[in-house]
């Protein structure tokens, strides 16, 4: 159950029930390392504390995951690895030092980026249209309750993955933990937020080596500047046939002749004007 | 500068310039404790530190604060008190037991709230619809550059500072710093917030005694159980005339006839469109 209903009043004074999204939290281990607790919906818990650790880079992709363990009566997941990651070690160092890790989080997570650069792989106009057009249609928790953000793994025009969630990076890290686990490939995806393109956001898609970023909402100065910076392509505000691209835009291709007009018409409008959705 | 202007191509593959809201690091220590690195625009960084620390429950009404200052160069907040807090003590056990802090950072923020019982306030309709129509037509970074959250404090009908940021809970951290800086009394105050009604922003708003927590977004489930627990005025999807209420119902006052319809058509319609913003 990620939504439950909920009664209260209205501005008549009239007795009503809504439908809220449901939240707890989780607590992410890493081998006997207790790391974080994140507020989550719920969904896909192991998903998530495997891509958290993964983007944060606290796990990578030579570490070998030898189990990972969801206890739903404690509200923790337990990653555990045959080797002692990197990670471990540079928090017992880290901790001998200064008593805390919490500050190092984000410097490792740009240290991860460093000498990273994207491959350069297209992006076609029509796939953008047809993504939006597509994920606008997909029932979601966001259109049964709203206040909650979703990311979708894509390829070429074909959504391959939806993910949601209440937290502020737990749809992507989901993203990133379903990927981790699979051993998908990332170079011929492209990723699609309902979130703002913040510095955090790039960082993420960057480190899990997805080439192009879109979102319908807008962009912060730093997160276009990183994204330039390892060749990622970004595309925001991203309304029906209209987008922004500040990043990577040698890299667009302009088929959306290709496309009828009739069948972008509708897409993403109504939904707000003209203005970006702030998220954070 | 809290905007930039940054080229990019539009979806017509015409070059064009847009404002986008900057971003950058924060470090905050405690003392000599480094506590955390947040992303922010970087306006009020001494009230985003005291705010941050007061809100996680790191730094209490009790603690003299001695010095905060802020380094420029360094993006470096450093928040002095007289004597030791009780966190850097409890972080010194704990670092010794577990060797991280970083999981216990939620759990103190709940323990925080227990016994709390904020005060009945008499929250007037009419002071609602004032506040969301007066709030909607302050200029904002919202406005100039979009993705960006706001917190704005209020008396009665009257919004005493509006705060904005990039990052998920700066906004209200701030107004915390501001309000603990000046020693203003909480229990006639209404907190207003662009985001979402979660467990994090209700048990922060019940943590500085603001006894009604108000947004035009939609609620979390944890959120509205929270909020009834502590006894906090909870009013979600706040638009025009339109708001739920779903908890502290009985201190809601039914003035509103006395407010003329047509000062209130325009208010936050347009915006979008019956749906919650997604922001976390």
């Amino acid at each position: 159950m990620l939504t439950r209903s909920v009664e209260g009043i209205d501005h008549d004074g009239v007795r009503r029930s809504v439908n809220v999204v449901t939240e707890r939290p989780l607590t992410i281990f890493l081998n006997s390392r207790e790391i974080v607790t994140v507020m989550t919906i719920g969904d896909y818990p192991e998903y998530l504390a495997t891509g958290f650790l993964f983007n944060q880079g606290m796990l990578h992709k030579e570490d070998e995951v030898t189990s990972v363990d969801f206890d739903s009566d404690l509200d923790v997941v337990v990653v555990r690895t045959r080797q002692e990651t990197d990670y471990e070690d540079k928090l017992r160092r880290k901790t001998r030092t200064s008593g805390c890790a919490v500050g190092t989080v984000f410097g490792d997570m740009m240290d991860g980026l460093r000498g990273v650069r994207l491959p350069a792989a297209p992006v076609r106009a029509g796939w953008l249209y047809s993504l939006a057009r597509q994920i606008g249609a997909t029932p979601s928790l966001y259109l049964a309750a709203g206040a909650i953000h979703g990311t979708v793994l894509c390829r070429q025009d074909v959504p391959l993955g939806y993910m949601e969630d209440v937290g502020r990076h737990n749809a992507v890290d989901k993203i990133a933990g379903w990927m981790f686990g699979t051993g998908m490939i990332a170079h011929d995806k492209i990723l699609y937020t309902t979130g703002r393109l913040t510095s955090e956001m790039v960082i993420k898609t960057a480190r899990m080596g997805i080439p192009a970023l879109a979102s319908r909402s807008g962009f912060t100065a730093w997160g276009v500047e990183i994204a330039r910076e390892v060749g990622l392509t970004l595309i925001g505000r991203m309304r029906g046939r209209r987008f922004m691209c500040l990043s990577g835009e040698d890299r667009l291709v302009w088929d959306a002749d290709f496309i009828e007009d009739s069948d972008l018409r509708e897409v993403g409008v109504g939904f707000h004007d003209g203005k970006d959705v702030p998220d954070g």
